[in-house]
């Protein structure tokens, strides 16, 4: 990964601001900017110069890992480390003191006293705007190729979830073999907790894998991803076991075609509520438009749940490099429910599926 | 769990802090509180009254597990609702305002700023002390029930662990094996990513799981724990791969020595800090002080890491019901490491193992 590009790319993004400089400090965000993959640790970004604060126990980690940025090992807490740091700059000129910006929606209360009692007076903290979130939402080819390797893995399992349903397993036991297989497979660990939801219960949008045994007839929802090398997968599919009825068939082809016709929407340029709205037709047309209670899907990456929300209204862009979930579902309470999802690649003319497969109604 | 009890409790030690009311928005202490365990839920308490906001999606399960509080389905998000409630609710006679207390070690700046945003001008947010994870330290009866469960659960992967080194697999496989009984035993989750790590790696305190075979020579250090009915496990073994040397057993002995020293100093009115001292006195008598290099425990319960830390100098005193782990290790490095812990509950007249299991020299 080209990691001072990505530090660069966020000074210029944040001049013009008037921030004089930026504390990072969610770890995916420090990750993608300069390469660190441990569990504590902050990056000071100003203007001229890029530093990486943690502490003793990460000391060969980050040397080896941290691209960009100087990497500076303190005694204390990262956090009390940069603060340190600021402490000892001399003010520059500006004679309205430095504006430092930290991450917001990430920071939490308790942090920003501490840092606030620490620096000198002239240091003035305030919220800085996502910047690094919306870097991330544009992936470069080396993360697609990385996305595409994540969505591979999670494609093999669903043979072994099928496995499962066929063999009588409990929805734990299903999702206990699909993480098994993962972490065979040399999966860093799952991107969220598998859901395998069967009878009544593939009703719940959430609903976790419980110690129930699969139902014998209905729908099942297996919904389900991998972290590999840093990035998530996304992917769900929804399997028929017993003999389906009619309506079964027409529910799970009403939730196919809205998930075709939303990928279908996937294009640069086109905004997110269009791709949430393409879906949310066809269910309208089909007399399922109140059963589809979420939005059509979100951005994924370093995160299992990234910008944008792909959600109705929603006037943010397409632009090439954007992986966004494409997944309405219908969900009947009491009855059943019926979710499709996959990863899609925003393309220069329109959209790539990450490792297309099978959509077709399956009976188990 | 008697929920309208701790509740109360909180109402109790909040009056004469200041506070008009509180909002609890860490789900651990939600979920502690009121029983309510799902993901998105504020409680409001106020001396008179308790409330519990959330949303459309939790409706059924919020009427099914909360007790105590009057729960409220709102029609946005949790917080938004919460901060309608104050909004409608009049200003009483108090004219300095009111005093809400939020959870500044959990509370985000962005939802701070946004609950200010939302509330009536005479509505303060301050931060309040940290009263629910206070109450939390001390396990009631039915606590530590749960928590036996959980730790026999994960006593019981042991077994899983050993047959994995025993059959040559990699330090992945022999987590994925482990986490894989852990599930079909009924576990919600792991309690944290578990840790086998062989041979040099055993030198890491943390040590993930890598995709290494597990070394045919030296040290494994095993981490690992399961969340059972919310309530977490924590317990390492170390064993020895191949012909041990004399080195090997010293260090061992001198490890496992420092542990039941430390249980042996875990009684009611003792500090925290005497019991890491016990330790830490034990190492030193060893010349290995200096290569036990994190603290001798943390509390533990609902979550993986709680109040107290069991650290140099710390002056936290026990309590009967508090639950903490004791854990010291010694790691020398490029060369292994040794780490022995167990869970103890603190007693009347001393402390107790949660689910003792084997801890002298195990060769593989």
């Amino acid at each position: 990964m080209n990691y001072p590009a990505r530090l660069q790319g966020l000074q210029k993004d944040f001049s013009g601001l008037g921030f004089d400089v930026l504390l990072i400090s969610h770890l995916p965000n420090v990750r993608y900017l300069c390469g660190f993959t441990g569990s504590s640790g902050v990056l000071v970004v100003s203007p001229e110069a890029c530093f990486f604060f943690t502490d003793g126990r990460y000391k060969q980690q980050s040397r080896d890992e941290v691209k960009g940025a100087k990497v500076v090992i303190g005694q204390r807490s990262a956090l009390a480390s940069a603060a340190e740091w600021f402490a000892k700059r001399r003010k520059t000129s500006n004679s309205k003191g430095w504006k430092l910006g930290i991450e917001g929606e990430h920071f939490i209360v308790a942090d920003r006293r501490r840092l606030i009692s620490m620096l000198p007076k002239y240091v003035h903290v305030r919220e800085a705007p996502p910047l690094t979130e919306r870097a991330r939402m544009i992936k470069d080819a080396e993360e697609i190729s990385l996305m595409h390797e994540a969505a591979r893995m999670g494609a093999g399992l669903l043979d072994h979830a099928f496995a499962s349903i066929r063999g009588g397993a409990t929805e734990i036991e299903a999702a206990a073999r699909m993480e098994f297989a993962a972490r065979k497979a040399g999966a860093d660990s799952m991107s969220f907790e598998t859901i395998i939801a069967s009878g009544v219960r593939s009703a719940l949008p959430h609903g976790r894998a419980s110690e129930s045994p699969i139902s014998a007839g209905g729908f099942v929802v297996c919904d389900f991803g991998v972290i590999l090398h840093g990035y998530c997968s996304d992917r769900t599919r929804t399997v028929y076991v017993g003999s389906a009825t009619r309506e079964a068939r027409r529910t799970y082809g009403a939730v196919l075609e809205a998930q075709l016709a939303a990928i279908d929407a996937v294009q640069p340029g086109a905004s997110v509520g269009s791709v949430d709205q393409a879906a949310r037709k066809v269910l309208q047309k089909n007399g399922l438009a109140k059963y589809f209670t979420h939005s059509t899907g979100h951005g994924v990456g370093l995160e299992i749940h990234e910008a944008p929300r792909v959600a109705k209204g929603q006037p943010e862009l397409l632009y090439p490099g954007m992986v966004i979930t494409v997944e309405p579902g219908a969900y009947l309470p009491g009855k059943w429910g019926v979710r499709i999802e996959d990863m899609v690649v925003v393309t220069e003319h329109g959209c790539e599926v990450l490792e297309p497969t099978q959509k077709e109604f399956i009976v188990i």
